[in-house]
């Protein structure tokens, strides 16, 4: 019985993010399901990566959280088109509510579209919200066991991105242990190194996310 | 319907952690959940408080995570009992997972209880699993806007360890306003600041832990 109502759940949600999808493929957006645990860098990263990309592109951010529109304020002082989602409680955001968000945001206008989820490690990863891909963000405070101890969420990531390694020095964290871990569960991820407060490695992620960007535009219509 | 899925699964879980509470009172036994983002410091602290305490009381822990058996494997070294618990992908413990985890754990014996949770900011905050209290534990690197976002773990928490605070240079993160945020949530939160890394502020905590297990000691029979 409980098993049923989940299934009905995740059946719903894959339908509707199948809906967002060709919406975002119809107006040639690209979409971007941002996810990581608590205070790893998510608005950070949203912040750095806006303001390199916005004189070449429209973008917009869908801001997941459980209450509050503070993470929205900070994103609105970019400049980029924002919309809070507040999942009053759930930990997780699903396709019907990044459905119910966009039409606050004019996505016929946008190139790309970053969905922050809420701060989790665990159900974000299960729920598809009609994005081209999933980016993960880790902290190398949070240390270098995360892999093994939550593999859903490398599984399924594009794009890892191993934030505040200005903090390596003085954590008890490999960065070799990481990438090894998180290459075996998903030997396709994309690793990125970076630190959002020094600007470090910010370089190579925001021009291979140019190149996806502008790989969406060139395909034919 | 999905309301009222979800109020059964939280009345059934009120009923079995009334049960739980009234085995750990039976034997006078401390259980604390112990509760956190991942990579917080729950184990690290568990290692340290076990190490400081594990000559004067009895201690055992019901280790929780979505799989693997490497927090167990650490908290074993210890000399304290552990049991695991495996979610399986749930996000949270619940009180059945650890009423099913306590045979394995010789609680007549016990005069210390720690119950690790899955490492999450969100939902273990909404399962009473039966504990005396609830402890949170907030690395200084996820930063000092986390009781505005994440307020029930603040809210149901009995204690704050503010932990990694020798990182405390290297972060944009006011200790100073972590505590106004968190006590404007909950005023009788105690916080203790500390670095399971430096050792730092563990004397403190670990003498208040000492004082809360022997007052359930001294209780009349």
């Amino acid at each position: 019985m409980k098993i049923s109502v989940v299934q009905n759940i995740l059946e719903a949600n894959q339908r509707i993010a199948e809906e967002n999808r060709q919406r975002f493929s119809a107006h040639r957006i690209l979409a971007i399901n941002l996810m990581s645990s608590p205070g790893a860098g998510k608005t950070s990263l949203l912040e750095r990566t806006i303001q390199a990309l916005k004189g070449e592109y429209q973008i917009g951010v869908v801001e997941g959280d459980i209450q509050s529109t503070y993470d929205a304020e900070r994103i609105g002082k970019t400049g980029a088109a924002v919309v809070q989602i507040n999942t009053g409680g759930a930990c997780h955001l699903d396709s019907n509510m990044v459905r119910e968000a966009l039409p606050s945001l004019e996505i016929q206008n946008l190139d790309l579209l970053f969905i922050e989820n809420v701060g989790n490690l665990v159900c974000p990863a299960e729920f598809n919200l009609g994005e081209n891909f999933k980016v993960m963000i880790l902290s190398v405070a949070e240390g270098d066991d995360k892999p093994l101890k939550y593999p859903l969420m490398f599984h399924e990531s594009r794009v890892l991105l191993i934030n505040k390694i200005d903090l390596l020095p003085f954590c008890d964290c490999s960065l070799g242990l990481i990438e090894e871990r998180a290459l075996q569960i998903n030997p396709q991820l994309k690793i990125f190194h970076l630190s959002c407060r020094t600007g470090e490695g910010l370089k190579d992620w925001v021009g291979w996310l140019r190149g996806q960007v502008q790989k969406g535009k060139d395909l034919p219509s």
